[in-house]
């Protein structure tokens, strides 16, 4: 296929390695074009716009975060875009702004597809990410062979692309909840005596199997935050967001408002590039330890 | 072996009748009499005091509470209890009681072994029960025989009986606040019109595989929350215990409070012989649905 | 002088109504024309357009929140400006929006003070508004007129515009977490069969006297929720925006998190429109009465 | 009148001295017989054994918490008790235990009154506490003039004695509620540059006059938590016995919670002797300031 791809962070530039080995073309462009360097030696073709991105088969984009996406994806782009183009949106932003983006596309006769993802960059760069697609489907069903290439597993929610991001921030909510949890059973714990790491045996052997309690809880015990697989700063930004999903639809989560309540004190330490374990340390920094 | 059995409530009952089953000589005495009688009639000699329970190799408790053990478990049950005898008190209690018990104990030459368990009573009755024992490892030792019919594993905290108590409800604790988030997450992702179960597909086929999360997710998607196999109630009291434990290490637990906030307005609403999972409704009242 | 104004709600009527009385000309804007039609009968001159009212000695705005005020206080609006023009915005909005707007205007040559203001539409009414100015003290000097009509005092906090609405969403905090713990402990106190009433009386005579305690937790004691001095869906905006303006300085609010979460539920069940004081019945609901 | 007072710590002991200087007869009781030794100067007799202080027209008590009243007040103490003998008990202690403690006396024919008070030891040596008085009428009536030395105002609140304890734990959660509230604001307007004391001025000059939000405002302010007038550890466990209290009404208080959260904290940062306002340190510290 014939695509291009917007935003060349540290998922972005791993989907798109993966993408050219898969033998597709692939216009790439990123606003600090030295990040596009390392894939133009790859075989992608570096352009100096999103414009000349937003052609092809379809295009997706990968940015930071909502005000990225809407200082790129602007209103003259889409006006200009071919007709019939998919846009496949693979980052993880509000669903006040994806609401919107699919209206303005839909108005400009661009198909958009939200398509967040859940794993971090190490699982981008192994092709073994978890996609959450929605919008029309015929639009996912043509690019679902570049998502073959980038994920293990797409999942299809419906047609409103809004509801992908939606899954995607409860999932990453769930995941935010898990660590405070781990992090206060093991401040409870270790208050005790009892070894974090006797505890995780326990609980993964039967209740908790699976990367999450094991992994995080590991870090916990180990008291190991950096380096960071999944930074704290963008764990808030996804409680954030989740918080703004829910306030939509006038839906309290206390739990919801305790992670951000504890990452934010992550944060205010000097921790938000540590990894979103790090709430751990907050948990045992409240108990004076 | 020939052993006593105090607390014959369900889960006591369960465990009674696999302990006969294994060919063991069983003492078993109960507040009410009278659900003493079927294990009878299986081979259990019913007794009239705690005191003749108090007997053979080793006694197990199973009681429901601290109040319940209180009552039973007194200063002259242990003066009058033979030299060397081992107790092992398979319920969840306070880690401030299992740390008097323990000393309380000692002072009499009684063996005290802390042993409670997790699962409900169709995992105790299927001897498949996760045992976590803490206590001089001699004493879990002689017993461990007892244990194997029980469990299907016993973990081995460490010499302080109370340790296995912490763990017990720190598991409790992760158990509620996976729940409530659960619940949480139900209630954003139905607000917008995506179907909880298709969230549960999404969540436990990659970050939250295990029982907890599709079992408790799937009573939430189906708002079935009853007949109990956890008891609202009974989770109340545990997330409790662990509020007690934490506040005694000075160690602040906010989704616990949390957790429990949101049990206590379960009951308030009459739910509290509902399932665990009725924390799901809780979250969608408060969401106006 | 001669003063234009923009934003005609409950709070901006009340507002001219009180600046014409005081002999004041004023040039009035609102989105729905009709509402300036009684402002008109008293001397006020209705103009079409917001740069209409952007002219005379100075022009105030009482918009209902961020994006109404980004909808009016345009760029071009700025730009076509006279230089030297003071804009007093007494609206609440967020601080982030605040700064924003200082340095446009900055840019514009045009001097923006914030002056949001404490008080209910009653209160406006008798010009007994408490005024929080933020802004260089010469263009506060030279309002210092207006303030005098609509208020009983300013408070100058300082020569940044948006302190001043920091303080203005911290004091709503303050009122929010009052409410809410005022709900609270009349849910506590009736369970136990003592009278809201009685407990007001003990707690104001002595702790917390002043209007809010006494006011709010009549309303409370009697369950009056209409009509609405100030609404919960107001205070709710109140709240995410100190919230906001927290998480920018990487604060974490707990109880703010609670009383919004609180907040939500209200609305959720249909109570926005009701007083703020109807966090009240929301603590008793929880409490299943 | 001929009365006893059990219980000689800093607010017992200023109130016997009041006691004494209002011409009454006190033969006073402590566990650590030298604190009776400078009101025994003042003309205290000090008598051995609780018994003999629950002699004459009433007896008071003003011990620590509930374990230390279940240690003095015990079953034999009440049968040897004359019958009709009044016990004033003063101390802030749990809703059940009050509740249990009326049962026994009733059964014993000693009258029982709750009367804890409002008020420090600052406030008990100026004899201006007040006194919140639950249980029989004509029971209080004869020790009435015996409250008028010792507070400014008596407020009865019903004849359940327990009653009284359920309003003063509400008004100590009412005061833990707005001094963590004023700690998070001092968070949020310090954050921004804005004076705490500032944001004092401008709150309780209108929405929150009185002792509190001025008293512990400033404390916070001026970081200045030592001298302790109300321990934060006192603090603590009034707002755990307000939980219990709640609880045992299935009550829910998130509010509650949340400064039982920051107590135990600043209890884990070696605080608890400060201030009740060391809740403001909390909030900074979780700031990171």
């Amino acid at each position: 296929m014939d695509i291009g791809f917007i935003g060349l962070g540290e998922m972005g530039a791993a989907m798109v390695a993966n993408i050219l080995k898969a033998g597709h073309q692939v216009r790439v462009w990123n606003r600090s074009p030295e990040k596009a360097q390392p894939l133009a030696a790859r075989g992608a073709q570096v352009v100096a716009t999103p414009a000349e991105a937003f052609a092809g088969d379809a295009v997706f984009s990968m940015l930071a975060d909502d005000a990225a996406l809407r200082e790129v994806i602007t209103a003259s782009l889409l006006e200009h875009a071919p007709r019939g183009l998919i846009h496949a949106n693979m980052a993880t932003i509000s669903v006040a702004l994806a609401e919107e983006l699919a209206t303005a596309h839909a108005s400009r006769g661009v198909h958009y597809v939200a398509a967040p993802v859940l794993g971090r960059p190490d699982v981008a760069a192994a092709g073994k990410l978890t996609i959450v697609a929605g919008g029309p489907a015929e639009s996912i069903d043509r690019i679902q062979p570049i998502f073959d290439v980038l994920g293990q597993k797409t999942w299809r929610i419906g047609s409103l692309p809004q509801q992908a991001n939606v899954m995607k921030l409860a999932a990453n909510f769930m995941l935010g909840a898990a660590i405070e949890s781990l992090g206060e059973a093991a401040a409870l714990v270790t208050g005790h005596g009892v070894g974090m790491q006797d505890f995780l045996d326990v609980i993964t052997s039967g209740l908790f199997p699976g990367p999450v309690y094991s992994g995080y809880g590991k870090l916990i015990a180990e008291q190991r935050f950096e380096p960071a697989l999944f930074k704290a700063r963008l764990g808030l930004k996804d409680v954030r967001l989740a918080l703004a999903a829910a306030d939509a639809v006038t839906t309290p989560m206390p739990v919801a408002s305790v992670v951000r309540d504890s990452l934010i004190e992550a944060i205010a330490h000097g921790d938000g590039e540590k990894d979103f374990a790090v709430l751990g340390q907050v948990a045992a920094r409240r108990a004076g330890r």
